[in-house]
């Protein structure tokens, strides 16, 4: 009998990774296909053939192979033999294994059709604005996901064990701590624009922009920010997202509002933010599950920089806004750089996350981490989350929703079982102005180049710092080695009081 | 211990083959991909998954597993009880499995990686026009496919065993018989054709018509046809191809070429014809390999029945003249309705096989043909071909290349090892004009209903009697059940006779 060394094993191992990792790039291609423009009669099928590759790779990360695998190569001596990436690979499919195999199939089986159905409710239910309609499929969701930290185990709060597979390493206790912070600022800091008496004005900003202009200006945009546009492209879609195929391979879509040119352009910009990640992972990742950014958090870090940091920053429009006038159809011909500065940055209480502006959409997210930690740990029931849901708004916001559709159902995250997936969103903008903070020491030219139209030196620096990386470090880690520190909301209450102060004209304290 | 019944079986089997039509899909979606505008950066990897899953797919098709499925559901007895979907369903997974197995599966790795090289290699010689770089590769090829008839066994003729892999059910002895019979009577049309006095005019079709505009015909076009768009769509490419994904997701591609609008228009039709047939197979075939066209020859008759009976036809013209002069930047303004049919039916000897008219291309196939036929029983040597080539153009059309780049050398199919696919394309002509004739019975006003443009008729004809039985009728069948005989030429050739002697004005005999 031939006896199989450690390399023997290493190399079947990574085979059978590069095989899961494949079936999963196809199912990204056929993602992107449905949401830019398949044939609506070929869906139902598409969507099985979706379901059969996804059980596959499923049915592939629980195996008796993919056990004798990890039983194999995390033995004391040969773990260490192994190369870097073969080790932290290791690490991430034992993770992924205990995760899934600690679940009865029944009981998943289950979860799967439950989620379906609930999604199409949970639509039905937003369009009628009825919230009892989605109660029931909701509370089951609530009870799966609770009995699923029940098996898979936690640490001080049951929540914890939701945030990990969004944002591992990050506790409740951190994010209590930092959103207190936050909230202590940004509340005060909203009252302020309410009140005062220099507001931006916007008028000008909803005339007719041209959907074909707005695609070109959009890749202006791209292009200045250093997306490849050899290893990507820009399509329309209704949800805007960026998906990374292989690094080759990052596509970016969109939308066109004709009315509201700020849809497409900041789109644009986030989600090629997303992109510039994906495209610069280091191609020796490829083929294992560490060719993708390392967290949601990590990620959405990358979109909002660019967006918000870059976008919304007045040197980029110094740079700019004579191109958008020339792409636009005459809407911006009496407008100074001052006044469009300011319009795209007016900001104040809304009822709908997804519009709102980024001194508020944090206290969007705090509203929902709250209700979600308190399902989870059984403090909340999901009858009384209308309720709890409006009087939130009011106490942070400052105003209420008049109907669920505009409150608690606006949102599809739960009708999906996502739940520990919102924090990701306010920690990434937390962790962009960390990032930011320590970019300016290496580039205190930020603002000349901005202004000069010259993102390279940042889009290296990034590259460089954070997405080379992939999944090769953990979130905490990649924050440590650019930041010096952890998790620490000052950076982005420090920006957001400077900059408001200055587009609403107060007067500094 | 628990008896699998009958019945289990069949459901086991079907969702084995299920699975492997899924993937299959994938790998559809993903070539139509790389062909329409896939980032280059990202091929080298997405060529990597397609080896992937195609691998899969092969494995599959010669597992053990199947071996099982297929023994057990061939059993007499059992076999009977089979729905016709499932017996005709093991029937080509066993033809499927006994041509793989048959082959070693070392000298198919080999002949894999040949191919891929002498794909790259046979580009490489037809721009530089150089044979014998080609040559050593073409032999091995040669060798190859030689070494597999022998494996696979052949009745007749070596050839016959590479035919019924395109086309079965047809003969070398049958095509011999049709080929003659065409090239007795083509040959003497074409030079009467290069002799006739009155030519059609064609100074007026190089002109300028922007890709747009071509795009939007052809789509008007394709809707005239009867093509789905909610179950299919319309894109660019540079080899033009359509391609069934699913019934539901049926994809055109087509090419522009701003100064003869002819290819985008005449491509579309034929691509649109092929994607008619993959449209209208009846969803009960979902999921099992019949549910596409039954041959390649029975294909051809569907694009080539588009494109010329219906695309090249006077009346289709009189319905759509005055359409494509609106869509034209005035090209046709002064040019009247004959002058327009005249010149989009010019024919005559050329050098280049896709860029033959319909009158000269079944000669290009016979060339193909015989020295195809010539290599495999080892009548033709492979390093003689190139004055082979030259002396049956110049038999056949009487024009000889000058250089092996627009002889020899200018088709792809021997640099991937397709050996028997070219007759194919004749024999789906010569179907074409027979399925012509028996429509002509069932409806007598044909020329009508295209100068009204209601072509519904004509499509639906073409559903009922050939496209919604996908593979489940064999190609020789389908060719019965409509036109009530077998492969018969001599309706090709009155076609051809008739309207080229009304096109070139020639007195008839």
């Amino acid at each position: 009998m031939v006896t199989k060394t450690n390399h023997d094993i290493e190399e079947a191992f990574l085979n059978y990774v590069k095989k899961m990792t494949s079936f999963e790039e196809a199912i990204g291609l056929m993602f992107w296909d449905l949401r830019t423009g398949a044939p609506k009669k070929g869906v139902e099928q598409r969507s099985e053939v979706i379901g059969m590759l996804s059980s596959e790779v499923f049915d592939m990360s629980v195996s008796g192979q993919m056990k004798e695998y990890l039983d194999q190569l995390s033995k004391p001596g040969t773990f260490e033999s192994l190369s870097e990436i073969t080790k932290k690979t290791v690490k991430e499919c034992k993770k992924e294994y205990e995760r899934n195999i600690k679940i009865p199939a029944d009981e998943y089986r289950e979860y799967v059709i439950l989620r379906s159905k609930a999604e199409s409710v949970w639509e039905e239910a937003k369009e009628k604005s009825d919230f009892q309609m989605f109660q029931p499929y909701l509370e089951k969701l609530v009870d799966f996901n609770k009995k699923f930290v029940e098996y898979w185990g936690y640490k001080d709060n049951k929540y914890n064990t939701l945030l990990d597979m969004f944002e591992p390493g990050v506790t409740v206790e951190q994010i209590d701590k930092v959103f207190a912070q936050l909230r202590e600022r940004i509340v005060p800091l909203v009252q302020m624009v309410v009140n005062a008496d220099d507001k931006p004005e916007t008028g000008f900003l909803f005339k007719n922009f041209p959907a074909d202009k707005q695609r070109d200006f959009s890749m202006y945009v791209l292009g200045q920010m250093g997306y490849d546009f050899n290893a990507g492209r820009l399509d329309k879609t209704v949800h805007p997202f960026a998906i990374g195929l292989n690094p080759g391979d990052v596509r970016v879509t969109t939308k066109y509002d004709e009315k509201d040119f700020r849809t497409a352009v900041f789109g644009t910009i986030h989600e090629g933010g997303h992109a510039l990640y994906e495209q610069n992972i280091s191609t020796d990742l490829v083929g294992t599950p560490l060719a993708t950014g390392t967290s949601m958090g990590i990620h959405e870090s990358q979109s909002l920089f660019w967006e918000n940091f870059v976008g919304r920053n007045e040197s980029f429009w110094k740079k700019n806004y004579e191109a958008l006038k020339e792409y636009a159809d005459g809407q911006f011909d009496d407008v100074n750089m001052e006044d469009f500065y300011r319009s795209i940055n007016v900001a104040g209480p809304s009822l709908i996350r997804i519009e709102a502006d980024e001194m508020t959409y944090p206290l969007h997210i705090m509203v929902r981490y709250e209700i979600e930690k308190g399902l989870i740990n059984g403090e909340i029931e999901v009858k009384d989350l209308p309720d709890i849901w409006n009087e939130k708004m009011e106490e942070y916001l400052g105003i209420r929703p008049e109907n669920d559709a505009e409150g608690v159902l606006q949102d599809v995250h739960w009708s999906g079982g996502s739940f520990g997936y919102f924090p990701s969103y306010a920690l990434g903008y937390i962790y962009a102005a960390q990032i930011k903070n320590a970019m300016d020491k290496d580039i205190p030219n930020f603002d000349e180049l901005l202004e000069e139209g010259d993102l390279k030196p940042v889009k290296n620096w990034l590259n460089d710092k954070i997405h080379q990386y992939g999944k090769l470090k953990e979130p905490i880690e990649i924050l440590k080695d650019v930041t010096g520190e952890g998790l620490n909301a000052q950076y982005l209450i420090d920006y957001l009081e400077e900059k408001y102060k200055r587009v609403y004209r107060l007067e500094t304290e």
